[in-house]
């Protein structure tokens, strides 16, 4: 398919900016594709084109690979959430610590959507920043889950899309220094600045990490690894 | 999970529809879901319904495990559908005698949709009835495609589901056939009279198979599969 391009799942988190980013160095052309699946608040769907914008801003060798952003509306997601769950399945979804709202396999959904696009768009490549090194009880966001998927997608699709999984053996701490490899301290600024991780959708309070509520499990993981990032120097 | 139950992938054409007394056969619950994907026309989901009223008024022995219905909103199919392709994808899609509208994997997604669907419903069976025998050009309906898929989803869901595939094997005869086997000539009647197959939703031409434009692929495989079903006595 001529250049070399790829397609990233991006959220306008810590994660996938930083995936955006390793893409940018390493493809020729570089889409982006969201999902509006009524998420709690709309904080992260709107850090999406803040990002974007000032990744292109802040890094002229990377605002010219930088190419469409698509928001896919996946109303359907919201709808089995709110599907009643069995007594037997809430029972067994609390044992796991998830809420019981969780829409198991949510990732694998995400990846099909982004391989349909990927292949009417003629590319070859996904990138996602899925990690199970910080485990999440996510078991969606495991190598096991995702290559398996990458097997069942190409037989489906009878294509060769190869799911590329940047941050899937990294910590957080080691994010942020892949973060400062690509870009040094002006990409580290901009993700502390400009992502938005918290769950609870707070941009109110301001950390030498970014922004959040300081307590939500992903606001707790964000500053930890920023914490450790900074302290090994 | 108690009672054994299943989670059938309900079209309200004659496949999904045989897949369905399958299931009410074998099964001691059964739950159905559908897609809304702004399909060209509204004739296959006008049928969801009246087949399923169909099936309980003349199976009262199936009434009574019939369980819910749900239908998702897939618009971010339309979405992929219409985002535009590259010249080389297009020639490639072309090459495939597929519109060029074609979402591929499309099945696969339907599947993991089900999947969660199942998963919060405490149902530990899927059943849809792809079928690689009457090649379709859908690599997503091929046995090893759903094979692999289900690995994916189970390694992602952390869960055993299973999908059956009562059709994977058989041509369009032995489907007719398969339907006698389950519900007498009072099912291939109720087939016949009730479930859309036509893709260009026409219901004013009836024929001894069924209502449809009679000339679409989907109506020639039907009819033809009919002929043989009746031939072979």
């Amino acid at each position: 398919m001529g250049e070399t391009s790829a397609l990233v799942l991006f959220s306008g988190g810590q994660d996938s900016t930083t995936c955006l980013a390793w893409a940018l160095d390493r493809f020729d052309r570089v889409e982006t594709v969201g999902f509006d699946y009524r998420q709690r608040n709309r904080v992260e769907l709107d850090a999406r084109p803040r990002v974007r914008a000032a990744l292109a801003a802040a890094f002229p060798r990377w605002a010219g690979k930088l190419g469409d952003d698509h928001v896919l509306d996946l109303a359907a997601l919201a709808a089995v959430s709110e599907s009643a769950m069995t007594r037997d399945v809430a029972i067994a979804a609390r044992a796991d610590g998830l809420p019981n709202t969780f829409v198991p396999g949510r990732n694998l959904l995400f990846l099909i959507f982004a391989a349909a696009l990927a292949y009417r768009r003629g590319i070859a490549r996904l990138a996602t920043g899925v990690c199970e090194t910080d485990f999440s009880g996510y078991p969606d966001c495991r190598d096991d889950a995702i290559k398996a998927l990458q097997v069942a997608l190409n037989l489906g699709m009878a294509t060769r899309l190869v799911i590329e999984t940047p941050l899937m053996w990294i910590d957080k701490a080691a994010t942020w220094r892949l973060a400062r490899d690509l870009g040094g301290e002006k990409l580290v600024d901009l993700i502390r600045e400009e992502t938005h991780t918290c769950y609870e959708g707070d941009r109110a309070h301001r950390h030498d990490w970014g922004y959040g509520c300081g307590h939500c499990p992903a606001c707790a993981l964000r500053a930890a690894g920023y914490g450790a990032f900074r302290a090994a120097g």
